[in-house]
């Protein structure tokens, strides 16, 4: 994108054609709305910090926040110092700290105070002026969706959307990009009616996640995974992100959202196309967009809905040794609450690739573990030259991309049992990643930030793929609208009896990862 | 087989078609020649009382010693628990020892000695009515090649080598199995005059290893591996055996054999065999020799073999902090020995798998490292979507099968480097066979007495495969013979330098392990 050329273009260390160099954002400026809650107090702060620390933000950074609460410049600034001390994954250094400190500035208002905003261009402006931002401006909206409209409103109207020539304007939108297609679609409108389509950065956490890249890496730089990637070998595929956690404190969030809207609509169907996708021409935003739509427009649903997903809400009972509350028992959640806060889906994939290789989609609340992972289930061998009870205790070879904790890849296959007779039984070969580099994984919003300031958008879901999802979604949302409350299931568990079931219909089971 | 048969059908345990059932020997005895020796008081005597340990002899189990040596049944025993306690793998128990001690005899005599052998025949008639070995009976010759048509002579002059009609004779015969092809035939019609076909057991102790075992595991019980087995994909495959000690006290064997006759025309040739065959219809002894006789049929000499072949002796230098002697210097060895200790050879197998995909296959004695494996090396995917400078450290895939030490599975592949870039960098997978499994893995002595107690025949090389493998070696052999003197190696090396420029011309390069 000619958005990348200039980035690279600006910054004198570093070439187009050589990736080696540390890729160092220009002269720029990031405004973070809705600077006191959790996200920008455990992430965005510390993630700019470790940014600066490692030298790849500009001397003259601009830091700025916007909120309604009473804060100043030097009040903000220490809030983030506080933040960055408990929450960096860099070590605190005053000097690079002292160099940070100088560009922060903040702006207290609400988001339909004209005034307010007029304040933020003029400090925008003065950072400018000031600090050598060069014009060059990123606004994170780390605010409720219902606030978009508003926001996007008022930076058109101060002027603040619109850049001189040689300059940016960005804005970054965290999910949920709406609450159903209609919606989406809406909001899209609304954000690109002030924002060019290649200026908005929609963040998806997951894609900053060093295993999500790893897959492509895995993928495409590897002889020996591609060839028996597709239907010939593989059984199906499963997609898991599962949370020990219940909703905590985000009641009001999460109810009437549930766990299908929060979690498979954006980070699960994201980890779907890019397992699922053909090779792109190159990495670049654009290639790599066209194959994650390719494979997002593929997808299909089974006919009978009711067979092939389930739901649940999370009871009463004990995890960890700690009893713990029903989801109807929340602070905030209405006793009539459907919401769901497990999830799980089967899709078909029509492409010649992966015609009769179901993907299997879940994620929940107060399962069993903390977990994300991709799992490529191959089939059995077609012919198993081996006297029959040597292999009883052989089961399905299988590829698993641990996204988090712990990140790596796991390799499942039948090895000999020590012994005199021919006996094969499951083995795992393992890939850790943290062992495996000495290198440290930056934080995903790191990778994000820096991509934002970068313009380099290969990371960020393009709008049309958000619309696709909620085309995979809506007729789901809508089949379990009319098919009234989800199963309950016990904490600690994985999900409800029904998702077994589901998978039961199929002759398969769920990893228990 | 029919001796399969037999075998399971005598043990009341084991049924056929059930293999889980443990694996117990019939009544039968064991005589032993050569019982002085290393290798008996190493591992053949320790291997016995293992398998009866274990619990997979017979109660009645007869084990004689014929040597030379001025011993008796109490000496005999009392080397035999000597050795035990040494070299066993299994707790030494008394009460099993008891048991087995009560069937050891002694013959002493030489092998032209006709009263020796009669004694012999009348000591194993005995044995048949005091512990009921029911006139079954192996005869392990762990004697200097040159001495086997004597002693089968022998054993057919004495009566020996014929059985009543429910009994069996079974003789068991260690490498070299000849000197050359000529000498190879001559050696079989020797012992084939005196044993049928099916009676004759060759000892190649590779073959009883687990992991050479487990390759038959990992490549027809999965469905990852096979589909990437050819030349499609596979670039070239590297087979090793290397030895970090010198030929010790072996002069008088290892002079005029060398390493290539030494393990190439055995261990590594059946190795590659195993690596290489097309999957059985079953793992009885007749499918799997049918498939690995097809290979090595098709297995095609380079026509330079000057370019395509090297081998060196072991120079004086230092190894493991200690000063060693070089070759010529070795007690027993000529100055003007041509012998190799190291060979390195490269082959094709001519057929729809395999064509244009090399078998490198090497061996040599003073090297960097005790290590055998067979290292399938994958082609470079056709493209990489990668900016150029992001792969530059990427090699290609590789799945090694680490026979010895450390058995196991790595698996070699490229994955993305933490960090903004999209960086690509090797990193490997590992399966340890000794981590996996409680199960402890048998000696290959135990595994392989246990198979010609049981008549269990497919981990023993079939006289056809001997002589393809001379096949495969005379010509080399016969040109290094008119070609001079082996090349000089530093001890401690991967070899001669003809070695690396051999694999230079092909533009690879062998793997350091």
């Amino acid at each position: 994108m000619s958005d990348r050329t200039i980035a690279a273009g600006k910054n004198p260390l570093r070439q187009a054609d050589d990736r080696r160099l540390p890729r160092i954002a220009g002269p720029s400026g990031l405004v973070i709305f809705g600077v006191t809650g959790d996200l920008s107090r455990k992430k965005l702060l510390p993630a700019v910090y470790d940014l600066a620390n490692r030298g790849l933000l500009p001397p003259g950074f601009g830091l700025t926040g916007f909120a309604r609460r009473d804060w100043n410049a030097e009040h903000f600034a220490q809030i983030t110092k506080e933040a960055v001390q408990a929450h960096a994954r860099t070590p605190f250094r005053e000097r690079v700290w002292k160099q940070l400190e100088q560009g922060i500035r903040f702006v207290q208002g609400e988001f339909d105070d004209d005034d307010a905003f007029d304040r933020l261009a003029a400090t925008v402006a003065e950072l400018d002026t000031q600090r050598g931002t060069g014009g060059n401006h990123a606004f994170y909206l780390s605010v409720p969706p219902g606030a978009f409209p508003l926001v996007c409103k008022q930076l058109a109207r101060s002027g603040l959307s619109q850049s001189a020539d040689d300059a940016w304007r960005r804005v970054v939108i965290e999910k949920p990009f709406g609450h159903d297609l209609a919606s989406a679609l809406e909001l899209q409108e609304v954000v690109e009616s002030v924002f060019p389509g290649d200026s908005v950065f929609r963040i998806d956490h997951y894609l900053g996640k060093e295993t999500v890249q790893n897959l492509l890496a895995l993928r495409f730089a590897n002889q020996m995974f591609e060839p028996i990637w597709n239907n010939h070998y593989v059984d199906h595929v499963q997609i898991t992100m599962a949370e020990d956690i219940g909703i905590g404190s985000r009641a009001g969030y999460y109810d009437g959202i549930g766990a299908a809207r929060d979690v498979i609509q954006n980070h699960l169907l994201q980890l779907l196309a890019l397992t699922a996708m053909e090779e792109p021409v190159s990495f670049d935003a654009g290639s790599l967009r066209a194959e994650k739509e390719k494979v997002l427009s593929a997808v299909r649903l089974p006919r009978d809905l009711g067979a092939h997903t389930a739901r649940g809400q999370y009871g009463a009972g004990w995890q960890g040794g700690e009893k713990v509350l029903g989801f109807h028992d929340e602070d905030g959640i209405p006793p009539e609450s459907v919401t769901d806060t497990y999830a799980a889906i089967k899709l078909d994939i029509d492409t010649r690739r992966w015609a009769g290789v179901p993907f299997y989609l879940r994620t929940g609340k107060r399962l069993g573990r903390r977990v994300t992972e991709i799992a490529v289930v191959f089939k059995r061998a077609p012919h198993l030259p081996f006297a029959l009870p040597d292999t009883e205790e052989l089961g399905q070879n299988a590829l698993v991309i641990r996204v988090q904790p712990d990140e790596g890849v796991t390799v499942r296959f039948g090895a000999k049992v020590p012994g005199t007779a021919m006996e094969v039984r499951d083995v795992t070969m393992d890939f850790g990643y943290g062992h495996a580099f000495t290198e440290n994984s930056p934080e995903a919003y790191e990778r994000l930030i820096l991509d934002v300031l970068l313009g380099d958008p290969p990371l960020f879901p393009h709008s049309k793929e958000v619309e696709l999802s909620w085309r995979v979604l809506d007729p789901i949302l809508e089949f379990w609208e009319r098919d009234g409350a989800p199963d309950t299931y016990r904490p600690g568990t994985w999900g409800p009896e029904s998702a077994d079931a589901m998978m039961r219909r199929d002759g398969r089971t769920w990893r228990r990862p």
